[in-house]
């Protein structure tokens, strides 16, 4: 099974391709798509939705797994990366693909296994499973290779998180 | 020049064409794309997506106005409407379309010519301006036509608002 995973943002938004076969991880490719501050959320937004789409139709992933995101304070970053996470989802969908969200604590339990893990164990953790030279950067990315191993772990339990 | 104004949300997302020629409004068409709760967000977005792009296609307008949204406490709340109006962002620049922003101090300073305007204010003035026989249910259908008359009266001004 091949998993694209997403960590949404407007600024740096995080993929990456894991394939998952007989218990074990194979990386694909990974990167982010990044759009600059400076221009208008329309096409920002474009951008970030042409930049998945692009990657779908080369890849053809089997499933579509998108970080949940959660905010202590800040309602008018919810809100942006909101249009970000929107149109990511958007793009799974467009291309038939079926969706599935996974939060924070379940990532963490599916990577390391304890769902208080700090940020740096979950980065480790999906450096040693895919076999990679160094943690990737910048972190949204490490992130986005993280859900996809969530997704693959949690594959056989993951219709109840489709949305 | 012919606007769309939308109120994104994602249940009701409000949507409102008007006609704007020698100073005066004429109603072309207004209603809702509306998405039932229990649906999954993907089907949901790509509802509205698609409802969105089939509007633009039928009335080809020429300018795309959007409400900016606030809230004040619910960020939950703000991160799931941000999903829906980022898809409508992105609808409108799809289809090769300028899209234009508005806060709701814009758009009640347009309409009533008053930044601190009640709802009702909003309402009235915008079933007297289309000549309507009453006021546009559900509100966010007449907020969405709201600010189509907000841009016809800011379309002078309006590439400072440009997003």
């Amino acid at each position: 099974m091949l998993i694209l995973g997403i960590d949404p943002g407007i600024a740096i938004l995080g993929f990456g391709l894991v394939r998952y076969e007989a218990n074990k991880f194979t990386i694909i490719d990974y990167g982010a798509i990044t759009t600059d501050a400076g221009l208008p959320m329309s096409v920002r937004l474009t951008h970030i939705y042409d930049g998945l789409i692009d990657i779908i139709e080369k890849y053809k992933p089997d499933a579509f797994a998108v970080e949940e995101l959660f905010f202590n304070k800040n309602i008018k970053t919810a809100l942006t990366v909101g249009h970000a996470r929107g149109v990511a989802v958007l793009a799974g969908s467009k291309c038939g693909m079926q969706v599935y969200e996974y939060t924070p604590l379940q990532v963490k339990q599916a990577v390391v296994g304890y769902g208080r893990a700090e940020k740096s164990q979950i980065q480790q953790m999906v450096k040693v499973l895919l076999n990679l030279p160094g943690i990737p950067k910048p972190d949204d990315v490490a992130d986005a290779l993280a859900v996809a191993i969530c997704h693959g772990n949690s594959s056989k339990f993951s219709e109840q998180f489709r949305v």
